[in-house]
């Protein structure tokens, strides 16, 4: 199973590919940092993170995208950011068919450390771990990304399978409607 | 100046197209709403949004796009889906070099009713006299989306060319970066 895991945000979005399955060492393929300049517009930041997102996807094929749920609690003018590059994300993986699931911070931390309230520092440790790396990847928004795609693989294979069959008839099919009138 | 008005919502994102000057009768090209099914995978009901979206750019090839700017004070559950939904409209519009606008539902308010406090029914029934609609555009997100386009219009127009010459120009020059190892 190959998973592209996606940490989302406008200045940095995270992206590492893992490939495997539970139960078995995992591989990474590739992890990496989307960038757009904070003083951009925002209509171009977001179709730099849509075309950073679309290379990653042409690159490694991925059969899940996995994201981080973003929760409006935090930050107001982070939140937001988060929010519109996680849309971008998830609309570039099921544009394509690829089935998008959603994993809170938590239990990417409590996958990857045992404690869904371990700090960047364990997360890092531990992805590099269990990726068999020389060093923590950095920024941390690429190690979350992997940690991400790592929670994913290790969820259970039918129910995998299953969202899987479902995003590939959904996308054949369309689900948008219009009304308009003069 | 055609502008198409957006007011973003994943279950009903109002949209309508307004044409005109500042200070001369406005017309109105369409309005409407793209709707998605709210028991939908979020992924698939950005790319429905999406695909809504592109089909009224297509359609009435407005030169501005304004978006109401979302902030995260409302509604948690509803917010989130605003702001996604509200991403896809301008990822759309910076796509093709359209210039994208955001303004607050209070600037909107302020802008067709004189009062950044009115109600949907006094926006509704300025935006019908001020199109010289038989009636107030129905649901309300078809009226506000229109409000939007009105407020754009009524903005200095030699701030809008600017804007649009930027847009463009940004549009042709990708802002993206990648990094990555392994």
């Amino acid at each position: 199973m190959r998973v592209l895991g996606v940490d989302p945000g406008l200045t940095r979005c995270g992206v590492g590919v893992v490939e495997g399955v539970a139960g078995r060492p995992l591989t990474m393929l590739g992890v990496g940092v989307v960038r757009t300049p904070a003083d951009a517009e925002l209509g171009l930041r977001l179709v730099a993170v849509e075309q950073g997102i679309e290379r990653w996807l042409d690159e490694y094929r991925p059969e899940f995208v996995a994201v981080e749920r973003v929760f409006s609690q935090h930050n107001v003018r982070t939140v937001m950011g988060t929010a519109q590059a996680s849309a971008v994300a998830m609309l570039c993986a099921a544009r394509r068919g690829i089935p998008v699931a959603l994993h809170t911070p938590s239990e990417v931390k409590a996958a990857v450390t045992g404690s869904g309230r371990a700090d960047k520092a364990q997360v890092g440790a531990m992805v590099t771990r269990l990726l068999r790396l020389d060093a923590p990847p950095r920024p941390a928004d690429a190690a979350d990304a992997l940690a991400l795609a790592i929670c994913h693989i290790w969820r259970a294979p039918a129910q995998n399978r299953l969202q899987q069959a479902v995003a590939l008839h959904a996308a054949k099919a369309p689900t948008t409607s219009k009304g308009r009138t003069a």
